[in-house]
């Protein structure tokens, strides 16, 4: 599925298809752990697909026995202070462009998601998840706690679910994660790859504006309180009505037929 | 149940009974949609509950084949951008009134629930469902993000739950409702005014005094830090303590006895 | 298991061992309700280990036929207001004693868990919950709204079920507060001591620098913006990774054998 096109390096590869950028991590025998190599060209990408209007949905995936095993010991081993600081800096901008892009990123889960691996599938505003696959924090094992990662995952689970997997470090399967919020969807682990393409086709299939308009406004409202964020949020449905796709989508629901956004005509 | 009362317009009907305020949403063939005739009404009846210490619960149902389909259509299709502002200004109105208001609020809902309906459900401070409700957020469908709905969703469900709704459209059931959190209670279909009516009775059983003591001070310390949030409710305590339905409520505990609260001997 | 040490008053047991500190509160005809001598024993007890290093969990557990029945109703029912004052500080100064103390802290709830009973088992860090426990906030029956207990449950549950807990008073079973998020785990009633000290001691041969360090953090980042989170939480990360558990930690790892922490050298 996902051939690894001329320009991406090989350690990350890239598919466009009909809107959606699917990405696949491809360190597989490094665990697909987050190397400041893997960061930066992740980061890299997402910048581009950012500034690319046709992509509309961006998948994450991962190639090899673990979905991915967090950052790489290697690096975090060494004795280098001031390389740490920028270590987690780059992760940590790469967490938040996810959320700060424009369009919505699915991470698609098979096996293990650890550590900085967890904290991408929490970061992610949806994950589909093999059934096998397992989530788990376990930095406190090797005296390391999981503080970067819990910031992302005390955004998605409840305080003692989080806890649970801070303090013991032991994995959870799927359907837990599903429970918690961690992940949206659990599928049959032979249909990971085609549920998760269904639902990014799915999503592509909306209008780009329109989609950009919602996850921005997603996160802007999330943390004001209640009378700002509809004083907010009214003022993105004003502007929202006025956009092309919008006056479209109304028209074609009200003739019966299905619309024709913007993005279909280019 | 619900006859309509005199001063009651036909779209919204109102029955009161032992305490508890039953509203019904009463345009059928519009699928329930919230015209701006019907915010309005409903919020000129919530206002005068507000006012009326002897309702003690409210409850928002429906009639017909949907609960409540969102805006109305036709409103949102025009091309007035100073109408937009005044709807969506006043429907976030009456949701925000309906969380500061005195009295507990209900939602009992039958069938389908979707945009501005389904924030009307997340906004109750309870919610029982139909075991065949369905709930969505399908404004993208017509590009039109559901963004003041997801204002609600968002204070109701965790944020990968919010997404799959937003980013998709597609519907939940009553019981994936109940998972996350979005409902408090699913009850079979046949049984939903019957189940309703018993929670309201119950909660409007209890002192009228409590309750508006205890519901505004939900919303008071839920975005406030532990430690100020511990601040505000301790004097909360105090001062519940020296109501005479709590003096009642206490002797009543110690003696053994039903409590006769204030309300009860008008 | 819990025998009373000397030093320690009959109303409040506890025993260390291998870096747990089990707490038994030991009123059982009152049913372990937070008397305000209880509470200081609580307190005092807690400022110790706080001191002490050497413990690196702490249970809280009761004997009897309830987990703890909240405030003792004979000193609510007293007239004094500046003593109700006093009261409602303290054990709110107790329940942030928890969440603030390097320790993370385990309820192991047996029966019933109501008001501020069930307060404490939604501060605790964790709670493991025997099958048949239940779980209240029952004020409103006698006109007291559990306002303080509220606080600890909506930063545990999501709004829908903490409100129909405080609305109606009705109690939970084990396996509901679960799947709310109000405990982390349910076990056999039969084993609920066994599977505590099991978890106990799980997170007890982590290193204590390493526990000290991510609970704290946990309540550090909990309510700021995302991106200060990160920020806060890279500089965690760093620091964490000076000290010498997490490098003995990655060493063993990387060396395929059990790290041997500072706490096992004393």
């Amino acid at each position: 599925m996902c051939p690894n096109s001329n320009d991406t390096p090989a350690q990350l590869l890239r598919e466009d298809h009909k809107g959606v950028a699917w990405l696949t991590l491809n360190r597989p025998k490094a665990r697909n752990s987050l190397s400041s190599e893997l960061i930066e060209l992740l980061q890299t990408e997402l910048n581009q697909i950012a500034e690319t209007p046709s992509i509309r949905v961006v998948v994450i995936s991962a190639n090899g026995p673990a979905f991915c095993a967090g950052h790489d010991l290697k690096e975090v081993t060494c004795s280098d202070q001031a390389f740490h600081e920028v270590l987690f800096a780059r992760c940590s901008e790469l967490m938040l462009s996810i959320r700060r892009m424009p369009q919505p990123v699915i991470a698609s889960v098979q096996s293990l998601a650890t550590a900085a691996g967890c904290q991408l599938v929490a970061t992610c505003d949806l994950a589909v998840a093999a059934r096998s696959a397992r989530f788990a924090t376990p930095g406190v094992h090797i005296g390391l706690f999981c503080s970067t990662p819990m910031v992302a995952l005390t955004r998605n689970v409840s305080p003692k679910q989080a806890m649970q997997l801070l303090l013991t470090g032991d994995p959870i399967d799927a359907q837990t994660a599903l429970a918690y919020g961690l992940v949206s969807q659990v599928v049959d682990d032979e249909k990971l790859q085609e549920e998760t393409l269904t639902l990014a086709l799915k999503i592509a299939s909306k209008s780009g504006q329109t989609l950009r308009i919602g996850k921005e406004a997603f996160y802007q409202q999330l943390h004001l309180s209640e009378a700002d964020a509809y004083r907010y949020a009214s003022d993105v449905m004003v502007k929202n009505l006025q956009i092309v796709d919008a006056k479209e989508g109304i028209a074609a629901f009200v003739e019966k037929r299905h619309p024709v956004w913007e993005q279909d005509k280019e």
